[in-house]
């Protein structure tokens, strides 16, 4: 089974997934360290993670190693690229250029992260026009069209809960089917199908309240 | 046991915690909407969730309801507040006062989430002065004195990697103990007892880059 067959199996827990990047981040940090060679156990220590777990995610990919031989780094890394599919740049638009949107634009501007922002949207039609990362903001209005041209791969929403749910509904009607959700409107539970991934800052934020006040009034009370 | 009792027990799952943020909007949602009574079915429904997971979530906090009754939606929401200890406002700093955290900034300056900022800080000279937020941002190098003074409670690092791992080491000894972490250091790893939430977007962006990568795949080969 090569990369690529393993990467399609569908297999691949949530947790595996979402452990890809750090390994990716973590051995191109060892390469620009000039570093060639890498364990299961040093990776391990510096994951937070077993060895055994290691071995087991990168088994979900084929393997990449031999037991006890270690891993050659630039192996390692070039595979990781290969099953992240980096070298494919994704188009993507971004909905809601305000403060927020405004800064995520430039995460899928330069092509880092394998993405290509090919159109910026916003409802608010002071906006018109204005160009942010080299792009014209255009209206809402104007995404059917678009979509139809262009056929984005995914879409950043960075609009209110009470627009997305609408925005949704429309962009799935133009094809897209991924999203990189910034709002809190809950997009899998109406769309199964739809590939998201969700970031909530304000969620984090109050979690991270939550452990704080916690471990505040545990160290009162002793 | 009361809430407080409950919330400050060790046995909550990070899964529940993670999950407290989202049934807080939920009815604050429900409460603007002039909805006063809800069900664990109907809440499940709307969280993707089972509506045994609900009550066992609203459990670990003491209950808050009957079972066949359901929930008071103000009772509910103002026993969420507490125990996200939401009354409290926590007094934070922000370090890196770039693109991202000037958007970050926001999210701790308007006291919704429980949070107050007290200080900005940027080692780089040309900003010193500059007023964020209503705050002038301050060099790293006032940091000692500022946090000796002030004592902020949790630290809001919006900074490279490279410049992360110092810095933690210095806010650590300066009394801090909590981290709202945009960079890719691992906090949790040298500073197991440190409280840390992270949000990293460009593994976000990947995670998201794989899902849709391999969905493209899957669908070529059938």
């Amino acid at each position: 089974m090569d990369e690529k067959d393993a990467a399609r199996s569908n297999s691949i827990s949530p947790a595996v997934i979402h452990r890809l990047p750090r390994y990716y981040r973590l051995l191109g940090e060892m390469k620009r360290n000039g570093k060639s060679r890498t364990s299961s156990r040093e990776l391990a220590a510096i994951m937070g993670l077993t060895a055994s777990q290691i071995r087991q995610d990168f088994n979900c990919f084929g393997g990449f190693g031999q037991q006890g031989y270690g891993y050659n780094v630039d192996i390692l890394l070039d595979g990781l690229w290969k099953i992240l599919g980096l070298e494919r740049q994704m188009s993507a638009i971004l909905i809601g250029v305000g403060r927020l949107g405004t800064l995520v634009s430039s995460y899928i501007t330069d092509g880092r992260f394998g993405y290509k922002l090919i159109g910026l949207f916003d409802n608010n039609p002071a906006l018109q026009g204005k160009v942010v990362d080299g792009l014209a903001i255009q209206n809402d209005t104007a995404l059917e069209e678009f979509c139809r041209e262009h056929q984005p791969e995914v879409a950043v929403l960075c609009v209110p809960k009470t627009s997305a749910a609408g925005l949704c509904k429309q962009l799935t009607q133009y094809g897209i089917r991924a999203f990189w959700n910034f709002s809190h409107y809950d997009i899998a539970l109406d769309y199964p199908d739809a590939i998201v991934e969700n970031v909530h800052l304000s969620d984090s934020l109050m979690s991270l309240h939550f452990l704080v006040y916690r471990n505040q009034e545990e160290n009162r009370d002793n």
